[in-house]
Parts: structure tokens; sequence; C-alpha cells
């Protein structure tokens, strides 16, 4: 934005543009949506991003995000707790809750392991998933990272870690997506979908 | 974001859900984002917000946003104050700006005529325009609407109620966009650009 821009309107449009996903374009645009709410509802998305950054830390079991000490699946006594669904982020979390399906508990990672960036096995949340292990009870860990170079490389690091202790260690199965059609299925998935096929 | 998710959490991805353009999977990802900021930089996020909307109003000339009460643009002396450019919105001012060939002053109207959206003439700036006008010493207002339907109507409307003051009103010029292929340009710019021809 040029200077005669009111500079307070120049920052906060840089402000949005430094999240990732939103050009200096769209961030000009935001900015001047802020600047048509009411003061009410500028005051509250101020405050918003105030408490989720200062009321939310990782759960201390599962390293989820949480308000708590420890996140409502670590607490919920109904799940099975002999189950680890390890993933990359949150979101994933939030996927898998999605399905209904899954009664286990979690481990989030924080990121993929990948050597080029600088993300090292210390930089991830593996430390703490041999602590939960080392605490005993727990008879299975499914790799649930995504089905990419880094999420399959880190599936295999961390269960290189963890079979010596004596655990099953299982991996998502990769085919064809429901829904999906064979002739727009690349052909790595479709390999998988071939050699992972189940008799009927 | 289901109820597992941390309450400031789902707090803030609604807040960034309710700016334009911008769905509720992508305000889970900004908010996730927010937590991977320092706190720092979140605080001056959180600031920028209020500073904008505290700080800036419009300009008690050309309603343009401006921090001060006369925006620079106006107050700049070097500048034509007989030629008003009126434009929709602040952003048009920006685009004007960017050319450098524009030395007058501007009007932003904050919006065009949309009756159907209940957007009617006193819904605009159109009576700061017309008392500017009413001050005297404006030779040509150039009605610099886009060339929508929303934007034809506004200029319209707004010319017939200049042109019995006496000062000369037009509009931008539609054609093809410099550096545009003729096979790509829709029929009705091709049209304008026909009829508009200059003779070389």
């Amino acid at each position: 934005m040029a200077d005669h821009n009111a500079l307070p309107l120049v920052i906060l449009a840089e402000k949005f543009a430094s999240l990732p996903g939103i050009g200096m374009k769209s961030a000009q645009r935001l900015a001047y949506h802020v600047m048509s709410m009411d003061m009410h509802s500028v005051e509250e998305f101020s405050q918003a991003l105030l408490d989720a950054k200062r009321n939310v830390r990782c759960c201390a079991h599962c390293q989820n995000l949480t308000e708590r000490e420890i996140c409502p699946i670590c607490s919920d006594e109904s799940r099975d707790h002999k189950i680890i669904c390890v993933v990359e982020s949150p979101k994933d979390v939030t996927a898998f809750e999605r399905t209904r399906e899954y009664n286990g508990v979690y481990h989030v990672l924080h990121g993929l392991l990948s050597p080029m960036d600088n993300i090292t096995p210390d930089k991830l949340r593996i430390r703490e998933l041999l602590a939960r292990l080392s605490a005993g009870g727990i008879e299975e860990v499914i790799m649930a990272t995504n089905p990419t170079v880094e999420g399959d490389a880190t599936a295999l690091y961390v269960a290189n870690l963890l079979k010596p202790l004596g655990v099953n260690v299982s991996r998502l199965a990769f085919g064809l997506p429901v829904g999906g059609m064979l002739e727009y299925a690349d052909e790595v998935t479709l390999f998988k979908a071939l050699e992972n096929r189940n008799f009927m």
C-alpha cells in the first residue's frame, strides 16, 4: 500500500499478509474489511488472538493443543488408552474425530522429519511418545502421518524406535479414496490399491 | 472445529472465518498458525486491529480512509483540486495512485447503488460530493466506478445530479486492456473498443 494510505491500515494489512496463504492484495482487502466492522467486533477479534495464544498449550500426554493440563480426549476414561494414533498436527486429530469411529487416543508430533528444512527428530515430540510407551500399557501405535515422502520417512523412523519396545506398530491403509474414480487415480495409489487388495 | 478443540482456538477460527473470502478450513489453519507465532507477534497483530479501527477515519473532504482530519492527497497543494475522480472504495484510490499519472483529487463513495441490497443514494457519500461542488472551483468530475451494472448505474445517477451544477462530468474509457489479446476479449469489451476507436 502506497504512502497515501493511513499507516495503521498499512500495518494491519502487513500483519494479515504475514499469515500463510494470504497475499498482499487479500491482506489489503481484509484490512479494509476490518474498517467496516463495528468497534465491538474488532475488539473481540483482537482479544481472541491474545486468548488463543495465552490460554492454549500442549496436553501433557498427547501434545495436542488444549486449554487444560490434560486434554479432553486424554482425560476421557471411556476411550481406549491402549491404542495411540500418531499424527503430524492438531488438524489431523480433528480429521480423525470427524470419522466418529476411532476410540483410542492420539499423539501429536507437531511436524514431520525433514532434514532439508533442518527438522530433525529432536524438533518433534518423539521423546514424549517414547515416555508414554515406557510408562507401559500401550498395545498398538498407529502411524497416521500423511502418505508423502516426509510422512512415510517419519512413520518409518518412529516405527523403528518403537518396535524394540515390543509394541505393535501399524500404518494407515493406502488405496483408492472412497467415491473416487479409477481413471483419475494416480499410478502409485492404484498400485497400492492393487497390492493391498482384500479377498471378498 | 469439534468440541475436543480448545475453546479459544475455536473462537479465533470463527473470527477468521467471519472475514470475507476465508472459509472455515482456512480459518482453522490460520488459528493454528497463530499458535505457532511468538507472543510478541500475536500482541502486535492484536494491537494492529485496534489501532486501525480506532485511529483511521474518513477524510473530511474526499472520504478516503486516513489518520488525519484531511488526508495527504487533499492537503497536497501541488495537486489539481479542480478535478475530482469519483471512485467506489479506498482500494480504487490506491489503484489510481499506482499509475502515477493522475494529479487531481478523489471522492470515495464507499459503495455502489444497489437497490436489491438496499443500498440507496443516501447510504453513499453523494451528499458530501455535492457539498464539495457547491463550494465551487471544480471544473471536472471523472466517474471512475467499475464497468459493472452497479458501477454504471451509480455513475449515471451521480452524473445526472452533477450536470445541472454546470460541471463537466466524464466517464473512464472502456476498451481492450493493454497487453490483452483480442481473441480473449469478451464481446461487450470488443464492441466498446470498436465504438471508441481513435483515429491515428
